[in-house]
């Protein structure tokens, strides 16, 4: 019988609890895709309580709260931030066997050391308590981060943004490498002209020419691309339901373009011919510039029309099959030889075992792991979903070359999830040694997950400090 | 080492073994979607013998012996029941790992107090054994229930029928509350134009009007749904292979309405449009009616066409994308204020994910766990399919807000499923807390398990006695 | 703790231990689906080292091996046998928690006695010495197979082959029984006109006719059926992304076939058609000869275009939805009585309760378990893919009436995965027995065991020892 959240949390064995103890804990953080507000790290924000910290922006929080019955005005809306912690206080117990569940109190001892669990009975004294230790200099964005071992941050990011923060970082000392991350998903999302053209104009302002043809949408694009790569950013991000690769012409590109420029709602059809062209076109700038390229796929978004906004909560996993357009478009860059370092993410997990296979159809010597099946994410960012992962990866291809975990979070306070990964990756290899499924050779397994931790992702993105006044390009270690 | 189908059958823990012994053993049981014919309990009828009660009409059984090889007069043809249930005795044996070689030995132990294995040697006997006890007073129908601690039996009917035998227990002081659920599958089937017409010209009977439009066949159906409901129907029913939200007019409706009812078979996209728009009408009657609606999604029905009939044992699962239409429909109920409380259930548990996650997407304060996912049912009605529904529900909502378990049986034996279900709940409850993955509360987790078994079914289906001459509306408690 | 690979290895009950090695060790082997080369068997070749015995043709280790960021030249290209051996030695470490793991070393262990790992520092040792015993007549491949207790191999050819090999084999006095197995693949791969097209006169040549209908398509492949039963063949095998079963009339084939014919490329509806019909017309020439089939379903092939060939490790899972075509296809078959014991695969775990449940749908009185969920395969057989497949196997069929193992190997070092498989299935079996899930009754439950290790196999299909000269029929046990 265990303590619940004791030292060997999640670790059942005691080949996993030396793993862990002896190899993962003391490995610096990468977390190389993640939503965190590069101003609050640059003006190294201190929260004025544990409401700001950690409810704000945490959709995921928001969700549970609604399911269990709270009004809007305590999630997104009105309410004090007092009077929203409460309403948290009064949910987290029936978000019992939730990641949320594990992630708060996980949160609350490393952050905070906090024992107690969070209940209406103990809302007040912890909203207090963690509140004051909030304003103090000790907890501000970048502490928070240096707590917890956090090497490099890299951020979400829109092709038009002037990455002012990230730049000002560039020129502080601090120990952490904050980069961008170039998600260019507005270019593609033609399915609504009246956002899309805003969109355009926007992106057309920002790099002061204009944008009235495919060509002069593309050199827009690769014109903030360079900018982007001039400040460290060294990967793309996609967040598309799935992969496109349709047979399209200039002129078929050139009409969907035009037409929806002037208003037309495109057909499922042009959507699909539209994608094919961009994702490929920006998949080649990425392969020029020497970056990973990453496509989440699968997620279902915005199901609910009377929802306060996007991004906040009305979510959910999709089903589309997604095999054989994934399998084209990576042999199409392939073959032409523009196909970058890749990783492949599905939040649906019926499509693990295709993913994981896909990743060993394209291989080049000699980049071990170049297509990387994506960790656990989202909603299967929980023990359930990370195994499964895990066990896909493994059994299909090479988990001893595998980037490992990021948080996708938009919080300060959620780099325990790199601890609750790192738990479930020593637990399932310490058992395979406890069980005989594995040799039991604790030195050379230790490294491996080492290198999950850390050691293959440094390898694998090869993040570096931008250019400067202040800093040569150093490589980060 | 344990012994077969002990008192910890299924409890791996000491923390198990407590939440189900002092915990879950003793809760009722509110059975909210089953197959029982009503006429059996009004008429507390006593079987004859162990294959009246046991094989007629349980298609799981027939299908195991057919895949065993026994010829179809054992299964549904003219052998004896003698003859038939030494069939089913020879078959028992083969039907190791299934799940219905833990019912078939539950239910013996259960019923009749018999920890005999079944197998061709001891088959006459136990047949001789039960077949006596059963056509005693205390093996009647009602007693059957009475002795498993069933409170509510929520049958299955069609629109049409006269619920006589509703009415009929209504009047008895019976403790046990049976009311009907409300499935109007047969309204939507324009797929066979023949069985259609035939059914609509019933309903028109039923309702001594004529159903010439779309109108009338919405003004009939709405004139049974409130029929139901004054006696005692809290939720609908709907067997369908997906959800459907096709964009329609009424135009649309009426000339798909025409054609059918001209004999013309419908295309696929008529079928889509004509059940969109019929799913989404009697939607709106069940959110008037304060009803739960629920989808039982994914079979794949009558696939074999030399069967002798439907419904019994030749339907499988089926592997329909289902995300995107299921979103939509909701939404649009959500949007226009006609979203019931619902329940989701799929038969393919590659959609397990899909739907748990789509729960979280439409909410309602007061409501909690408004939007739910369903039970394992039918094929995955085994632990396998039980923990991985438990698993999807805990990580992607509220486990603490679900309504827990139903039989979907036809079948007066089969309620030691609810006990199947509810030792493979406490047993993952209690490994989490066992292995420290949940606080060692075991009041607290014992009262969640509670909700779970009984509390939460009670206070979201808000069943109640119809009234009558005799009684007042009394809420079950 | 346990030692790897130890005696006890994947056992983790000592009931589980017990069924594998007073029951499963010692039954004989059935490969009822393999890549063998027959010509290698016919001749007993001896291998001049181990990279020509262990990784020509095997796609499994070279995939690894690109993952690695190895180059192709010592996959499969013109590096000498002993580098490739080192490039391969230098990977192993990396493949570590991937089957390959397990293989290797079990596979050193079982036919060298090797039970060093294969690391960089043991590789030049490994290879001279496996090289050196390959070399001696121990080591021949029948004597591989001998080794292994391999009393049945079926192999895999295309219906134009001479047999020659396994006439030869049936003249021999070996106690292995060679049959061939019938795999018409490419004469349905109409979506190529080319290559069809010259696969369609190599068919006619074979048979000394001319094809230039659809009719005499199938009269020449009814020819080899013959051709193929008369040496033994008992089975056919498909290797399909899905099951097909449109409508089409004779004209729409002739139609198909004639505009294929003249090197037009067919539609996506055009090839559905031919698809339906043709393996419909085959699967009557199975049940017309007692013929077992089998499908081999969602694989994704060739997915790299730079790949140096085919079958070379650029396959990977797709991810069709397959339950309604293939429970057409099978109903037609069935309706018609057309339908021969069947077995479904999938690649795609996805499908497993799809293709578990869809066997139930079709019996025949009095052969048990005529229609068979396949044993997992290619990416599926590892331990959570075996345990997957017999889970939803036992779930929603009669796993006691599963035919069980067979490799899909190139390799006749490859035998040990039928112990991999026997030890998973040992270990789910006794683990609820020890538990207290099954009765202890380890006697009926060896039995069982030994049923899927080898009788159900022999049984079901009833392979003979072909007629010539020599030989009379002889049921092989």
């Amino acid at each position: 019988m265990s303590n619940f959240l004791d030292e060997n949390f999640l670790l059942r064995t005691t080949a996993a609890q030396i793993l862990y103890h002896e190899y993962a804990v003391d490995m610096p953080i990468i977390d190389y895709h993640c939503h965190l507000p590069a101003e609050d790290i640059a003006s190294d924000r201190r929260f004025e309580n544990l409401t700001q910290a950690w409810l704000e922006g945490d959709h995921y929080k928001w969700r549970a709260m609604r399911i269990n019955g709270v009004e809007e005005r305590y999630c997104t809306g009105s309410a004090s931030d007092r009077e929203k912690f409460d309403a948290w206080g009064q949910t987290v117990p029936y978000t019992v066997m939730n990641p949320l569940y594990h992630w708060t109190h996980l949160e609350l001892i490393r952050y905070f050391g906090i024992h107690d669990l969070l209940t209406p009975t103990s809302s007040a004294r912890i909203f207090d308590q963690c509140s004051e230790l909030l304003k103090t200099p000790e907890y501000s964005c970048q502490e928070l981060l240096k707590r917890m071992n956090v090497h490099v941050v890299c951020t979400t990011n829109d092709p038009i943004e002037h990455l002012s923060s990230h730049i000002a970082l560039a020129n502080q000392t601090s120990e952490i490498l904050v980069v961008p991350g170039f998600r260019a998903d507005k270019a593609s999302q033609i399915k609504d002209p009246i956002s899309w053209i805003q969109y355009i104009q926007d992106l057309a302002e920002s790099v002061q020419m204009s944008i009235e043809s495919p060509d002069s949408l593309l050199e827009a694009l690769q014109t903030r691309h360079d900018y982007f790569a001039l400040h460290g950013c060294m990967v793309s991000d996609h967040g598309e339901e799935q992969l496109y690769a349709e047979e399209y012409t200039r002129v078929d590109i050139q009409k969907v373009f035009d037409s929806t420029m002037q208003g037309n709602i495109p057909s499922y059809h042009e959507i699909r011919v539209f994608k094919s062209w961009l994702l490929y076109e920006l998949a080649k700038m990425d392969h020029a510039a020497g970056w990973t390229q990453q496509f989440h796929l699968s997620a279902l978004r915005n199901n609910n029309s009377l929802a306060p906004g996007t991004d906040c909560g009305y979510d959910s996993i999709g089903d589309f099959a997604i095999a054989k357009a994934t399998a084209h478009f990576l042999d199409q860059l392939h073959q032409s030889g523009y196909l970058s370092r890749t990783i492949l993410y599905s939040v649906n997990p019926a499509h693990n075992e295709v993913l994981a296979s896909m990743c060993g159809n394209f291989s080049e010597h000699p980049i071990p792991g170049k297509i990387q099946f994506g960790t656990a994410w989202w909603f299967m960012d929980q023990i359930d979903g990370m195994e499964r992962q895990l066990t896909a990866l493994s059994n299909m291809g090479l988990i001893s070359r595998f980037v490992g975990m990021l948080t996708d979070s938009r919080s300060f306070l959620s780099f325990p999830r790199h601890e609750y990964f790192r738990r479930i990756l020593c637990n399932m290899v310490g058992g395979q040694v406890h069980h005989g499924e594995l040799p039991n050779d604790l030195n050379w397994l230790g490294e491996m997950i080492q290198n999950i931790c850390y050691n293959n992702a440094r390898d694998f993105f090869r993040f570096k400090r931008p250019q400067n006044e202040a800093n040569e390009r150093i490589v980060v270690s």
